[in-house]
């Protein structure tokens, strides 16, 4: 093979995932394991390192990335927090793996690597500046500028689940009143849709789908667009990216909501940010694709 | 000389300045001339290069940067929008300069190019990303990642006066309802101080002197403090930058509210996020410094 190798690795708080990924994003081996999360550091990294050394001619890659789920110290190559993974919380888990593998080791958060995924060889490879969102159970995001995640002091760039919607809306959980999350997530649509049309209600795709002849689920879904809508509206004045990319398990139904949440997006932003880019998410493994572009966006080659 | 010199122009409605600066920020000469703005490109155009050539040694410079009043399409190296220099808008200034002076032109808005020079000279420069806000009669930022300015797909990042505060607040103008700048900008707060006060108030530092004795200018700091740091906390869950700097005219009273910001922001921004550094910004001329900075952050050297 001619093109330079690199391993990236999906490590989540049920399994970890393992794959050898060219420099053009595509997967040529992966392995899987549990990821034995709540075992102490030793056992969880002799698993990942096997993981990891079970991939045949894993010696080749020129560098490994982890997506790790949890805000990343990105310099110091270690979590700031595991709330899945506790042993993990400061572990420095960069400067262990060089050490056992002898080969770069580069880390960022699950949602950060898919979207440097994305941004690469993605929805957004034309693009150089770009705000990458998942929907999904919860929300996440991710500022990738120039090829290169923007991690943030505390690895927090991206928690945009917490921004404010409407400071009037009711008190959910830790997050914000009115945050986005507790808003327009798929827990958020469960929930409403729970509490406001049939308590036996399990997914969001339930609620989208009985939107179509339901008056009260069409109006929750409207009022998830337009929340969604005000939320780009920040990210645009903030940042004004190339274009959104928006990915995770709710926005596959994004057919039952994208152009409401254009329309209540284009009426909060000046008239220039109005026509920004809305583009799906296009690969199959963001998070493995990721990871192993991160040694790569790094300087890595 | 030995050091690398620029020429950083700022293109105001009203003036024209242009200066010679070193690459460590240093001013070394300084020309000013009316800006003429709302004559035709050709007599704006011949202004502008007297101007800088009246410099001495103008052509000792490596690059010339210009800081303009608006959003800028830094790739194509014009205004998107002068609406005070009209016939500046979606001309090719950096073209024409070029052809004119044979010398690298870069042009950026002005408030991107102030937060250039407080990221590179000023009270950033050991920071990899900072987000620059200015709050003066109106509320404006910029976004620098590792030294380069983040403009924006059509020049509007940093646009932030439109962040939508609260939705239930009264519609004041083209703004959203709620819109930051409405709330906290310095114009806004001469607004409610005239509204609520006395009518003959014409300045912020007036608003700011009388909440010392009295309650309602009190309360109008207090408010504008909760709201700058509900700003805050946006541009932290979306970027998470090293460092907030705060400039502009009505942030030199900031002694009035800056530790009530930090406590609102603080109360809505996940913890590790509590203690992102608030700076002051440091620079007398960083609309000038900035623009000299320009040419050097796009590699000219």
């Amino acid at each position: 093979m001619s093109s330079t190798m690199y391993i990236g690795v999906d490590l989540g708080g049920t399994n970890v995932r393992a794959a050898l990924v060219d420099d053009a994003g595509h997967i040529h081996h992966i392995v899987k394991r549990e990821s034995k999360a709540l075992e102490s550091s030793e056992i969880i990294i002799e698993n990942l390192i096997d993981c990891i050394t079970s991939i045949p001619n894993y010696q080749s890659a020129k560098g490994i990335g982890l997506g790790v789920p949890g805000p990343v110290d990105v310099k110091a190559g270690c979590m700031f927090m595991a709330t899945n993974i506790p042993a993990l919380t400061m572990f420095p888990l960069k400067e262990v793996l060089e050490k056992r593998l002898s080969i770069p080791v580069f880390l960022d958060n699950d949602a950060n690597v898919a979207g440097l995924a994305e941004a690469l060889v993605g929805a957004g490879k034309d693009k150089d500046v770009v705000y990458y969102v998942t929907q999904s159970t919860g929300i996440g995001g991710a500022l990738i500028v120039n090829g290169q995640i923007v991690s943030g002091r505390v690895g927090h760039a991206g928690e945009i689940g917490n921004l404010i919607i409407d400071p009037h809306r009711a008190s959910i959980n830790h997050l914000n009143d009115g945050a986005v999350e507790n808003e327009a997530s798929g827990t958020a649509l469960v929930r409403k849709a729970q509490t406001f049309i049939d308590p036996t209600i399990t997914s969001a795709r339930e609620l989208f789908l009985l939107s179509e002849t339901n008056e009260v689920a069409k109006r929750i879904v409207e009022t998830m667009a337009y929340d969604l809508g005000v939320m780009f509206s920040y990210i645009a004045h903030i940042v004004d990216p190339d274009a959104f990319i928006i990915g995770g398990g709710v926005s596959k139904s994004s057919e039952y909501y994208l152009e409401l949440m254009k329309q209540a997006y284009a009426s909060k932003v000046h008239k220039p940010l109005a026509n920004t880019p809305f583009l799906k998410a296009q690969l199959d493994e963001p998070g493995l694709v990721g990871a192993a572009m991160l040694p790569k966006s790094q300087g890595v080659i």
